[in-house]
């Protein structure tokens, strides 16, 4: 039997090795015919070698792309002007003297030796096995192992301790929505997939485990958006006897750990911290992106002081008029601008006034309604030069911010104001405890029901709970929440106060969360914790904008798996075994 | 506020810190009131530090046991006489300044710092986060998180990528049963949890991965024995282009290097190979304890050349007759040796013969039968000397394989034959690559259908397919089996074959392999692999045989979690939304 086993990988061999008799296998990337000679490019995970084999020898014409080979030869140096300078291989070939078919292969139904192609995702997705085996996906799947190895080694250092938790949990309704598991032992009864380890992670701090982590598989039943999956990763995270301050150093040390070792970026700066107020108002939004300046600045001062009565009767409706600055924006056409007051109108804006920089002042049909102090104002406030452009919008408060929040972010990008591998983290803090949900005519958690409120707002809790601030936390990137969380309630009562606030009735207390408010009142240390999206981490340092792409074997966006061909009918006798019944069954394949 | 911030864990300080400034936080171990002054033994996950405390401290006569708190205080040598020389922290204690009470805590219903407790398995799980505090578990998943780092070490220095595989998987039937999932988005369709990552690591060597591992939850849904969870985890390994010499190496250097860093334990030896046929003719079992020896031998010839004509029967019917010896066993009294008949009688045997060694020669009631030489025969094969016990079974092969192995492993324990802290390793290779169901009256894979034949035997599939033995190993430790695996078959019309030999018809490996049958027509590397019990490994280490005892939050032999209390009902809303209708609910809690 020929013996496959190799003596090295494809990316190995350089000019150093001339001369070496070794053994390759891999898969044929490309094959051309040349000058009486079979040039075949070898694949594996590592690289590409070149092999230079005589037509005479048994098998070598019919070798065709992606068949898998083995082969012994001899390391030779290209000739002259043949060398490839973009492969670590590119000086070599190997001269084979023999050759061995493991394994034919039909013809691929895409181009796997290509960098870029052009095929619908769908395709892709039904051969994710060989989509796999494309250097670009490849190379995600190695950045995620390395991110896992590199955190795992972190928080190994730092004393942390990885312990798994359940994925078979209880449902409780409220939050996302669980996958349901008919339990065969217990028929009627069921097991929610879990959504995060949130609780367990709470009970590992009680059971005194101190410091926590979990890469951590979790499940949702939701309709997706594009960058969701049904099945997701977070790194979990959770310690005791610290504080925000504490936590968020330790965060900052992983950050800049895995992007030194992952990604080869070296991340000096502190993360700066700006408070949920501060980036609402500069922003319009609770993650910022950081990568251009282009701030939101309130002109309602100005605005009340101006003939203006469009603004005018925003203000007196309770509304705030905000402005922003687009650097050299004067050049920006009517018809443009047109465009961008279509795009706020989506988010409930009525429209946008504009002023433009010229050399002689702010022009626009609208600047008569604004004497010369308050244009002066104006252009101080929004640090506007010539040929700026400025943008406004009056409105709700909500309404603007999350208008101007988008028109910011659409500007930067249309206008290339994003500067290439930039990297913008910052902390948010403060944020508040609970919103107030107009439609259920109740207070909700902005985070989640365990985390704790500032101390100096605990006495607000009764009185005007919605400027009751949490001792809450989240990491944004680029404008994406990365991480997200908070020190927790380790008080029975004040988690009881909480739950009441959130008008859950002690029954409701006793049956979603019974165990767990008994848990905290045996001796709970004081802790906090936070939990990062993998997936999106892992999308950013490999800068790509498709979750599908950092996944090996991803779900569609109807949470179904295009090459496994599920979720599928099953047999009626399994389903008999859980004492359940289907209505129908959809045919799917 | 209090800063309740350690300086050190309660595990840290000794007598190079003596006068050092410190704050500690923790739980209060044990209290006692001695001499004027209270003091507090407080425990971490690190450790225990005693504290001094004056009564006259604000809080201090109310500490009780679990309660949480911080103090500050000087580090002091402890009075003459007063060290604990078992404890890292025994020479010195605590004088308090200051403390403060971070947390209440109700009485636990069990004590946490007893080494010892006599408490039933149901509370300790009910309140599994009190459970965790006391050291043994503590331990446990310190060893595990260790276990699973050097795992993850190890791998990585070896070129392999951990890659996570899904967990909404296709349910296919066959193999264990699996947890279904209703699927909301294609009604009357099914997920299936994932019962290994087998398909999936397959795919990924077939993608070009090369070398993959992975720590995987894996799911069953079975009736358990006392060593099964519905949730376990598995180190999963595939590799590329290896033979399974190759493998084999690589497991032994792993199985080294955890038995080392996590347990102290140098393991010199080669591990041992022996063929599964080996291990059946030897130990009447596929997973051998080698801790001692006690062999099984055939003593067919001897039988059939001696009048006793029990064993005559046995052997014209085609049965055989098997013997051991125990050392120093002829003390046993006849009670005891009717224990063994007993026992034996479990396994379908009728009976056991028995001689006993003596000054004068074999002494036993059936010694008529045997002439002299046939006796001295007996002896020398089975290494008998003076005060040894014989015994002997007769019957059919399968049945006095399995009765001796058991009485085998029953005589072992209970005469103390198992040297303690023994590890003894062995590969077990050459398995059948089939099995025939005599109910179902057709082939089964011995390993799973995609384990390869050894090569020399393919030619036997058709004729005589029970003979042939496939390239598959299991890992066998003090007569546990701890890992197994195989080297794949990697191309389609050989899989073809063997699918067709479990007589699968072509619809059925469509429906259930199709995809993959697919995928190996797309170019597939030889691959090998194999799969480890997490839990198991850590038992063995953690010298426990309570699978519970390595799982943070295990479930019962009922599949139920005691402290969340599920599974559990949902609202009928949820299942509304599934199109699924039970048949009824249990009341479970």
């Amino acid at each position: 039997m020929f013996d496959y086993r190799r003596t090295h990988n494809c990316g190995a061999l350089n000019r150093n090795d001339l001369g070496t008799t070794v053994t390759l296998s891999g898969w044929v990337n490309r094959r051309r015919d040349h000058g009486g000679l079979i040039f075949i490019d070898l694949r594996d995970r590592f690289g590409i070698t070149q092999l230079i084999i005589d037509p005479n020898l048994p098998h070598a014409t019919r070798l065709r792309s992606e068949w898998v080979i083995s082969i012994k030869g001899k390391v030779a140096l290209r000739a002259t002007g043949m060398a490839n300078p973009k492969l670590p291989t590119g000086e070599i070939e190997i001269t084979v003297t023999d050759l061995e078919i493991l394994s034919h292969a039909n013809t691929p139904p895409f181009s796997i030796c290509d960098e870029e192609i052009d095929v619908n995702e769908e395709l892709r997705l039904k051969y994710r096995y060989l989509d796999l085996r494309r250097r670009d996906l490849t190379q995600k799947l190695i950045l995620r192992h390395k991110v896992m190895m590199e955190t795992r080694k972190y928080f190994d250092a730092n004393g942390f301790l990885e312990i798994q938790t359940p994925i078979l949990c209880k449902s409780t309704p409220g939050g996302a929505r669980h996958f349901l598991v008919p339990s065969r032992t217990y028929p009627g009864n069921f097991y929610g997939l879990a959504e995060s380890p949130q609780i367990f992670k709470q009970l590992l701090m009680i059971g005194g485990m101190d410091r926590y982590f979990q890469i951590a598989q979790c499940f949702r039943d939701e309709d997706m958006r594009s960058d969701r999956q049904p099945e997701f990763t977070q790194i979990d995270v959770e310690m005791s006897f610290g504080i925000p301050k504490d936590l968020m150093h330790l965060i900052e040390g992983l950050v800049k750990q895995v992007f030194k070792q992952c990604g080869g970026i070296e991340l000096h700066h502190t993360f700066p911290h700006f408070t949920y107020q501060e980036c609402v108002e500069n922003y319009g939004t609770d993650r910022p992106d950081l990568r251009f300046g282009m701030p939101l600045v309130r002109i309602d001062s100005i605005a009340k002081r101006s003939t203006f009565t469009v603004f005018q009767e925003q203000l007196d409706t309770g509304g705030c008029v905000k402005a922003l600055c687009v650097k050299q924006g004067s050049e920006i056409s009517r018809k443009d601008i047109d465009g961008y007051t279509q795009f706020v109108s989506k988010f409930g804006l009525h429209g946008l006034a504009w002023m433009k920089r010229q050399e002689e002042g702010l022009a626009s049909h609208i600047v008569k309604y604004f004497p010369d102090d308050l244009q002066q104002e104006l252009q101080t406030l929004l640090k506007v030069e010539h040929g700026d452009l400025i943008l406004m919008a009056a409105g709700p408060e909500d309404r603007v911010n999350q208008a101007l929040d988008h028109l910011r972010r659409y500007i930067a990008k249309e206008r290339n104001l994003i500067p290439e591998n930039s990297l913008e983290f910052l902390w948010v803090t403060e944020f508040p405890m609970f919103r107030y949900n107009a439609e259920a005519k109740r207070l909700e958690s902005e985070h989640h029901p365990f985390t704790s409120p500032r101390p100096e707002d605990v006495a607000l809790l009764n009185s005007e709970p919605l400027k009751v601030r949490a001792l809450a936390y989240d990491l944004v990137l680029n404008g994406y929440e990365i991480a997200g969380g908070s020190q927790r309630i380790h008080d029975g009562a004040l988690q009881e106060k909480v739950f009441g606030l959130l008008q859950l009735s002690p029954e409701e207390i006793k049956e979603k969360f019974g165990f767990f408010v008994e848990a905290l009142n045996f001796g709970t240390p004081p802790h906090l914790g936070i939990a990062f999206g993998l997936d999106r981490l892992i999308m950013l340092l490999g800068k790509t904008e498709n979750i599908r792409d950092v996944i090996a074997f991803p779900k569609t966006q109807k949470a179904s798996d295009l090459m496994m061909q599920c979720p599928s009918p099953v047999a009626p006798s399994q389903i008999k075994d859980l004492k359940i019944h289907v209505e129908t069954t959809d045919i799917t394949w």
